[in-house]
């Protein structure tokens, strides 16, 4: 078993945090967040500072908002790469642009700390049971050292090659389809009701057609049922979708389904829908074209 | 058994003229191409002329390109309908506006002619094989009437209302989706080759990932192989995301995405991939970002 630190308890890193406790390992939950913190120990979480521990540490696994957290978490002056011992491993889970991921793992190997590029997916449920896909790349001694930690939180664990930033550039692949299937959902649903086709019909019938997506069939119930609590929220995208322009940009490749994705995400957020379930996006449709979505019951 | 006439022998109307030939009912194939007649005679099909055995036709299934070919053959100065007896059905399978076959239906009925708006969907090879997806809608007498012919076409019939237009407003529906998702296919899978996700390892992980989607998994396996054969052609999405968009425009709803993947369908018509699979869309992004896609082996 590891001696595990899971930085950042939000709802996919306290699953993360969970999942590992649930397999026997050592785990020191950090956050900003007190009470979470709090909520953990209670768990079965380390109580000591993780620093009072630090050269225990086998495994970092950092779930944090984004690239500036992530950074942050590593080298800002109280950054954690630093004080670890070395042949330890990062396991970095936030979406972020390829050649940050490369950095980090630069970063890292100039204080003998292995990185692990792997940013995740499947929602906090997932999370909570162990059960996240994981896109992965790094050196083989980062994947040895995060195995152990890697099997008590993910189903499938694609190796996507021997150096960060392959896994990065994999998820970023998969934000841009994900972004996009769940707007275009919200567009032909309410697209559907400006021509009397109502949701509950919409699911019935294209879930079992050439124009469904995993996302239509996991998110069009949400809109039907009138229910946006957020599994995963519309916030999220305009930072996902974000990510992927600006790494595209870089690239000189133009995306403008993602584009236009990326804007009715914004605009969501500018209604106020930030903290809804994603599939609140179907309100900016219903908004412009003046139609009534489903109440919940 | 009944008497059936199928009008329009290309790729979708020959497999669904076969198909009512193997179900064993008598079926007159007609064309403006003679070759394609003579090979559907060679096949089984009758070989008087459709006029000599009118008022013995019990049903006609119209598989034309649009609804400008639609309303010709129903209406036109030889159009069928004036023609058939009373209590004959057409069912009218072109991707149309909902309006559009609402008026259809209703010039139908003067005539004492039965009509089943009912788009399909599945591609030439399910055509081939008796096992097409129909979105219809019509009267109860419609369907009845109807009920062989479409046995013998279809594995699903989709049942939307009791009049046309539901049938349709489906149809738009999910080509909305489908044409955005082969497009936005396309967006990604070439989006990954820029940053080193090869188009084999795309369809690999993203396949069992959230971003996934039904034509994903069918078409991107074309780009793969380098192989553009047209199973459904670029010349398709211009036709159906312009009808989508046509009656969006009408009705007010504002379709930014079906907008966006409309635009890379119509430059790659004019960059001569009109008669390739739709799968080629891909080679907009790929001339765009200046990238290269997999040959043919």
């Amino acid at each position: 078993m590891n001696n595990i630190a899971v930085i950042g308890l939000g709802s996919m890193g306290y699953g993360i945090a969970s999942s590992c406790l649930h397999s026997g390992h050592s785990v020191w939950g950090v956050d900003t967040n007190n009470k979470l913190m709090t909520k953990f120990c209670d768990l079965g979480g380390q109580k000591s500072h993780l620093d009072d521990s630090i050269l225990d540490i086998d495994v970092v696994v950092v779930v944090v908002l984004n690239s500036i957290q992530t950074e942050s978490v590593l080298f800002n002056d109280s950054g954690i790469v630093k004080k670890l011992k070395p042949g330890s491993v990062v396991i970095s889970c936030a979406t972020v642009a390829p050649n940050f991921a490369k950095e980090m793992e630069l970063r890292c190997e100039e204080f003998g700390v292995l990185y692990l590029d792997a940013p995740i997916s499947g929602g906090s449920l997932k999370a909570a049971n162990g059960q996240l896909s994981i896109m992965a790349s790094g050196s083989k001694e980062a994947f040895r050292c995060a195995q152990k930690t890697l099997n008590s939180i993910s189903e499938t664990v694609f190796e996507l090659g021997n150096e960060a930033g392959a896994g990065s550039a994999m998820k970023a692949v998969n934000q841009l389809l994900a972004g996009v299937h769940i707007s275009v959902m919200a567009e032909a649903l309410t697209f559907g009701i400006s021509q009397g086709v109502t949701p509950a019909k919409f699911i019935e019938v294209i879930s079992k057609c050439a124009g469904t997506s995993w996302m239509l069939e996991n998110r069009a119930p949400h809109i039907v049922d009138g229910d946006y609590t957020p599994h995963s929220s519309v916030n999220i995208w305009p930072k996902d979708l974000g990510i992927v322009l600006d790494v595209a940009k870089n690239a000189k490749f133009d995306a403008p389904i993602a584009s236009a994705a990326l804007k009715q995400f914004k605009t969501a957020v500018d209604m106020g829908l930030g903290l809804e379930d994603d599939a609140a996006v179907a309100k900016v449709y219903a908004k412009s074209a003046n139609l009534s979505l489903p109440k919940k019951l």
